[in-house]
């Protein structure tokens, strides 16, 4: 595979190829190609192709691409051949949400540790993973090699926290906290802002009314 | 403000500035020149520049923005200075974290209903809405005219949901589910895909680790 820096644009869409070659797999398809995956997928074949070519095309041949083959070669892109550990911060409804998505552990990330700042929680158990007090944060990451921290709790929290992370050796944020957060280029951060996309939802809406008004 | 369509990649920035804007506001700060709201947001100066030329500029002077007027406007254009009524389809953990999100309140978006399949749930309240059964969906949306239905359901649900809601005229699907949905062009979509999400940020990982091993 050949070795240069792919834009964030076409690693944001690897996921998506993925679930639908998973999808392809579970259906026993073993050869699909650029066209057929395109009309499943509503993007073009050029656009497939030049995504793939980033990683050395996948190996097309004139009847297409193998399903396994592929499905295979983007998760390892993907980094979940690999298991990832995994701990959530603030153990809200959302902390909740996300400790119990089987699909998350089916990829490879595992559930190790839960932190919150309310002691009534301490030594409750969430998918068999007991709530620590939120000063234990850099002792567990360090003993456990953690590598992923969520961070679900308010933004005022969120911060301080990301910076105390960053200092015992995480290695990436999850942020759910609607702040941005400032880190160490050796931290990756994706954010997932729920408010920012609503109100994406919401300029959809209006501009959508405002095409039709005329 | 000009009329002409503007790229989504221009709206997804919209409601960043949307909060420091809001942040500014705050902390009583009346205008801002493009370059010191560049620093704070770590976007170019241009970049900022070109964003706001998709709305007319917003009337800077050589003095900068007016951080109210600039507010407002982002505000209308996102269409958050109306009020949008809500549903929440599924209360499992992540339909319970969204319900009780103040800062959509804040911003206009009002919890109206509350669905689930779960007769157990039929009757109890989610911050003062009743749960309804699933099957009397149609119904309220079209006695409310609900305008969102947030979809946090297993995937094998969201797509005939998405199908049933688009019929009685919802405006648009917020999809918490992991599916592409598949509705008409007068029903907008937004998805929170969780599980790509997390797959980026293990992808980012990987790529940071292959390119400090060298």
């Amino acid at each position: 595979m050949a070795e240069k820096e792919i834009s964030q644009a076409v690693i944001g869409r690897l996921p998506r190829y993925f679930r639908y070659l998973g999808e392809l797999k579970e259906r026993g398809i073993e050869r699909i190609s650029s066209q057929e995956l395109s009309d499943i997928m509503k993007v073009t074949a050029s656009q497939i192709r030049q995504d793939f070519n980033n990683f050395g095309g996948f190996g097309q041949q004139g009847y297409g691409y193998n399903v396994e083959y592929l499905y295979d070669e983007i998760s390892k892109i993907l980094g979940i051949d690999k298991q990832h550990s995994l701990i959530i911060i603030g153990v809200g409804h959302l902390g909740q949400a996300i400790a119990n998505y089987t699909n998350f552990t089916r990829r490879g990330f595992v559930f190790k540790g839960a932190f919150d700042t309310n002691p009534e929680l301490y030594g409750t158990k969430i998918k068999d993973v007991e709530v620590r007090p939120i000063e234990e944060i850099e002792d567990f990451v360090i003993k456990n090699k953690t590598e992923i921290a969520v961070l679900t709790v308010p933004k005022d929290q969120a911060k301080s926290l990301a910076a105390r992370l960053s200092k015992c050796g995480i290695k990436a944020i999850w942020n759910f906290a609607h702040v941005d957060l400032d880190v160490p280029e050796n931290v990756q951060v994706e954010n997932v802002h729920l408010s920012d996309s609503l109100m994406k939802l919401s300029y959809n809406i209006n501009r959508y009314e405002n095409k039709t008004k005329k």
